[in-house]
């Protein structure tokens, strides 16, 4: 941290202009001896906070590019530290140029994500704060960005952060008990405590469920296409893909194959799950193999159930009584597809099929450009309850919602153990293990190892 | 002109921070429908020019991000209208939503290079100084970015407007004797209009022939390998490109199969020319492919003559009196190749070969690698002279050398009818051609369509 670091902070390649962050006790300093005012009076040693200083980035050789620069003062800046933003033309050899120039001025080259490191480790941000910079930055869909945004305004970090405060002074009331053992006295009104330790349980309680929620928009909200394999499924999924077929970065160590057919729609992400085990198996129904494919079932919050209306009536029954058990819970849609296939009055005749079935029915062919649009409606539609509104606090983060059950698990302990009346150094146990598992999540309790690989996942220049 | 354009000014896809740039008349209101300065007393629309603002860009409906937002005021900014800078968290999700926002308020997605237009259509700079902005984002070597910033800083764009100038008082002095023909009177002075077109006419000719110099500059100084196939011509050309091998952007249309041996040693690019006819016909002498290959020969400036040190010292000497009177003015490289096959006492023994030959000799083995550095070393310097320092008035676009080449006849024209005599109409005449084509280098006189195709080269927010 007391070195002056430099990178460049747009996206990789080249563009228009280019931005490149230095930032560290040495960050002016370093960066008047590589730039040159315009305006010879200007001096950007004394130049004013937040204001653009047109001149130009000069080596002792020559000349290297006209820049825009401005300053940011310690603390009044990202990273809490003295830093100074050099916009400059795009071209990469000049970035390289004025990147190495800096680097022999006595700047290190960053880490990744190390500028917001920096401004965590200088009280600017809370952990989980840090943490949604990397996310608003990888964010696709509107979900993934307004769960990053909400969590990087605060969130749930200020509140953790507040209730921590308190469990802290619950524990170092009972602790003061302790040493007064010998006298009987209770400073920490385990009433009050009850109560508290109640209403927090229900809190990181409710956060814990909102992972499932979280995960959904920020992985995609799992859909499985299921149905025999003549009626169409594979051409259903490709229609749905299209051209519109996500390109995942791997900036999250996403494994392709997990999540392989991502497609936004109307800026919801979906994740098709493969169900090839089902579709393979459903003929035999005793198979084993269809127990792990229903497992993989379980994950999905949609269902497309995908019937060939050319098909036998009776084979469409029979299937679906054996699926319809596993669709309790799930959201589904019964797809009933080739319709282009049918006559007006045979397509009529199809529609008493599945009597029992209460899920919505649509009548479509993959292969109509106007019925494909119909279903990503309804998709679109039937997923829109998992949209968040702006505020809305939402654990997307398994590094969060671990700590989260953790945390609740000691509550539950504590609650119980105030329940029996147990000896206060027990409670205190509890309540410490507790403050322990909320500041993981703010960053409070942290440790090396796990700063390094959240920040690692950042890009370079943030 | 009188819309308001926007576009993503940094590289594309997801990084740090992104800028979105916003020109024209009405991107101050524009970009004040969409951001909320953080200080609540702060007003986008009296923001203070090149004052950085935080804040947040925000729809009816939702946040979209925190920005710094800066304003720059007409005639003081780069395309000399108002233009507003949104520096935004740069995932593509933000910048996708940003720019949809903006257009949503009344802007127009920008073409390639309309803001670099807007600037050379407002005055600016001149075209050929637009067309430096381009060639410094595309510029991959030292060479090309000094050309670049040397004809964006000013270049001969501004000499040559001061030299129109002239031409047009000259001319119109000349137009005006044609009014009182019948008085036979003499406004332009016919002896200072012939020293002043030598002197023009030399300065364009110098400036015409710095074309070659600024094309090796930006396409690479192009150098040939030539020799017997089994001297080791392939072992030494993969070795010389490696892993530095050039990724040639096609920014300017270049067709990968002219420059595809590209490579930067120390900063200077080099193009390697393929001689395949010469390698597979010199066993043939009189083969008529041999002078399609000794065309392209002519192309390089360098020459890198490989020989085997394990052949046949007499066919060594055969081959190189046929090849020699063809490496006439070209720098050569004599290659003595396979030193590491060779003892000491056999190596001494070859020194004496090519007894006639001038040329600087290296004996070397390609499989080793300090011979390699040594050959790069030699070839860096040797092309050395063709480097440029700044200030260097070099040509290095085609257009201009065109240009160039016209206004030159039109002077060469223009002065032998001085030594003649001849009347005010025909040297009137030449003078208009001559101002022309200096006109269509600044762009003083353009047509549109060649505007059109200047700009579309550009990169979008530029």
């Amino acid at each position: 941290m007391n070195d002056t670091i430099c990178a460049i902070a747009t996206a990789p390649g080249s563009g228009g202009v280019a931005l490149i962050r230095v930032s560290g006790p040495e960050a002016i300093a370093i960066s008047n001896r590589v730039f040159s005012p315009k305006n010879k009076e200007k001096d950007l040693l004394t130049l004013p906070a937040r204001r653009l200083c047109l001149g130009s980035v000069e080596s002792e050789e020559e000349r290297i590019d006209e820049a825009l620069v401005s300053l940011f003062r310690a603390p009044h800046s990202y990273t809490g530290e003295d830093t100074v933003e050099i916009a400059c033309h795009g071209s990469l050899y000049i970035q390289q140029q004025i990147l190495k120039l800096l680097m022999e001025k006595g700047c290190r080259m960053a880490l990744a994500g190390e500028f917001t490191q920096r401004a965590f480790l200088n009280g600017k941000m809370d952990l989980s704060q840090a943490e949604a910079v990397a996310e608003l930055i990888a964010s696709t869909s509107a979900g993934m960005h307004r769960l990053a945004l909400n969590q990087m305004r605060g969130g749930f970090g200020k509140e953790l952060g507040k209730l921590r405060e308190q469990l802290l002074e619950f524990a170092s009331l009972i602790e003061l008990e302790l040493d007064f053992e010998e006298e009987d006295v209770e400073f920490a009104d385990r009433a009050h405590l009850k109560q508290f330790a109640s209403d927090i349980a229900g809190l990181v309680r409710k956060l814990a469920d909102s992972f499932s929620l979280g995960n959904a928009i920020k992985n995609g909200i799992p859909v499985a296409i299921l149905g025999e394999t003549n009626a169409g499924k594979s051409t259903l999924l490709n229609q749905l893909l299209g051209e519109e077929r996500a390109i995942v970065s791997d900036l999250h160590g996403t494994t392709r194959d997990v999540i392989e057919d991502t497609v936004n729609l109307s800026n919801i992400t979906f994740r098709f799950i493969d169900t090839a085990g089902i579709r393979e198996t459903t003929d035999v129904l005793e198979n084993l193999g269809i127990e792990r494919a229903f497992e993989k079932l379980q994950q999905a919050s949609i269902l497309l159930w995908v019937m060939d209306l050319t098909g036998s009536d009776a084979r469409t029954e029979a299937l679906y009584r054996v699926i319809a058990p596993r669709l309790e819970g799930k959201k589904t849609l019964l797809v009933f597809n080739k319709s282009d296939l049918l006559s007006a009055t045979e397509l009529e005749a199809k529609r008493p099929l599945l009597p029992e079935a209460t899920a919505e029915r649509l009548y479509i062919s993959a292969k109509r450009e106007e019925d494909l649009l119909l279903l990503k409606r309804r998709l679109v539609e039937v997923a829109a309850p998992a949209a968040i509104s702006s505020g809305d606090v939402v654990v997307s983060n398994i590094r969060h919602y671990e700590a989260l059950i953790h945390a609740h698990a000691a509550l539950l302990r504590l609650m119980e153990g105030l329940e029996q009346n147990i000896s206060g150094d027990f409670l205190s146990q509890d309540i410490r293990e507790c403050i322990h598992h909320l500041g993981e999540i703010t960053g409070h309790i942290s440790n090396k190892e796990i700063l390094t690989h959240i920040f690692s996942r950042f890009c370079i220049g943030k």
